[in-house]
């Protein structure tokens, strides 16, 4: 890869920027609000300007609502050969550039699994993707060439790719983000229900189950609606079980010794080892001590 | 207060022990295990052995399962003037109180907010219950000097006293910690079901809502039981509410943009304003800046 066209010079399109150079590829910084673009350029994430040659690939990450028009837009100016974006949701991704026109065999849709939801907005690093996964979902219409070359940009940001398509990928979002994101902010909605001496007995454990509840309500309304299928259905599942373990304990408040609580014990013994199935850090990996990922740090 | 007799010199009881001594109180440790007892009188919490004379307090913290008969047998015993306990639920306890034959006049039942959930075991510190609540249930029975006896207890352990009847402190933790609890545990049982390239894609935001679902199974299964009705509530609850987002998205996922995701806003827009409820580490009110407390802090 020798150049990139970045569109959307936020964090995202800044640390992309600011990752790639690290390896010498001529970074080109294209935004509508062209002081977003320069400002990136001061970071040091590129020149804020549209290349002068199709750039070996075109990294959109502008706002969800916008990719696939945008994607149309570029492709139909020639800025890139490949186009990859980074936004959180493939299937309907892929049926707006459908209907946008876009030539599907130089897309590939993927998404970089970075950010603390809720300890404020993003910052734009070049290491912001060390170690972090990065999804790539190509369609049966991506060339070969076009996927290796959104893997080679996966591989210089230092993420790992990991293939999934569009479904599957919606899915996994929903099960590991979304709905739990919604969980999130329902635990904290509820609070407001909870008479004031209730809520000064709040500690950490509820700190901890909220966090992310301080996302930006924009963006998620938009993430959720445009994933909505897959977050109900995860959303579904959650009623049912969580209707079931109350049916469970409400027989143990009426008979109370006499029910074993097989259910919640399963439910904690399965959450015990479900927490142990998700990845750590990779810094964690590598040096056997669990460390704060940047993108994870809280403000201070 | 001159003299405190503490029974279960775990982390809670050699917490008071050493906070107390800060103040010149003098502190028995009693434990059916002596090499506990004896390590604490190591660390600095009091004198591994019964009071000559009857204690100002007896603070009791064994197992949740061994509370009552516990006091009941110090009292009989006439190890102080005033009881008090600190497990984490007050209508069974006050009822095996009862059962037990306790004197409730002597009686204030207590909850300290410390530990945090998923950071591993509990450690003994001096500054453990530093500006947190600390919960107070007395009922009709108490007597005031008693009651002072406890707040006298809980302002020299540092922490702050919330006044609470029992069954309002029992739908409090409920709704603070409990349903959390198991809503951060069946977040994490629910990964078992996700594929492995889902599960890669998990991220902070998981992290945090599944953090205190490594707690102790046998202590929370126990902690559950106990408070079986205020926690089926809350469940019951949850489960409404995640079934009626999961229903309009459902509705959005068939209908597209036609339908707008009032209820999804709505519960976005309350978690952030709930969130904002939880008070914040008492050190971060007084300075100004977040901080995080001991009994918070992730082992490195």
């Amino acid at each position: 890869m020798r150049t990139a066209a970045i569109v959307g010079a936020g964090p995202i399109g800044c640390s992309v920027g600011l990752a790639l150079r690290r390896h010498g590829v001529v970074t080109y910084l294209i935004d509508t609000d062209q002081e977003a673009a320069r400002r990136a350029e001061v970071r040091g994430a590129g020149v804020a300007e549209a290349p002068p040659q199709p750039a070996d690939i075109a990294v959109v990450a502008v706002p969800p609502g916008q990719v696939a028009q945008v994607l149309a837009q570029h492709q139909r100016r020639g800025t890139a050969r490949v186009y990859t974006e980074v936004s959180g949701v493939k299937v309907r991704l892929y049926q707006e550039a459908r209907a946008q026109g876009c030539d599907l065999t130089a897309l590939v849709a993927g998404h970089p699994v970075v950010g603390a939801g809720g300890s404020g907005p993003l910052e734009a690093r070049e290491d912001l993707f060390e170690g972090r996964p990065w999804a790539l979902t190509p369609t049966d219409a991506t060339d070969t060439p076009a996927l290796n070359c959104a893997l080679e940009l996966v591989a210089l940001c230092g993420a790992v790719s990991v293939l999934l398509d569009p479904e599957a990928h919606d899915r996994a979002v929903a099960l590991v983000s979304h709905a739990p994101h919604v969980i999130a902010s329902l635990a904290a909605a509820r609070l407001l229900d909870g008479h004031e001496s209730a809520v000064r007995l709040a500690g950490q454990d509820l700190r901890d189950v909220t966090r992310t509840a301080d996302g930006n309500l924009d963006l998620w309304t938009e993430i959720l609606t445009a994933n909505a299928g897959p977050v109900a259905d995860q959303l579904d599942g959650w009623a049912l079980q969580a209707g079931l373990l109350a049916g469970e304990l409400r027989e143990i408040a009426g008979a109370g010794d006499t029910v074993r609580p097989e259910r919640l014990r399963e439910t904690l013994r399965f959450g015990a080892a479900g927490r142990a199935r998700i990845p750590e850090p990779w810094d964690a990996q590598r040096t056997g001590h669990a460390s704060v990922h940047p993108s994870e740090r809280t403000p201070t």
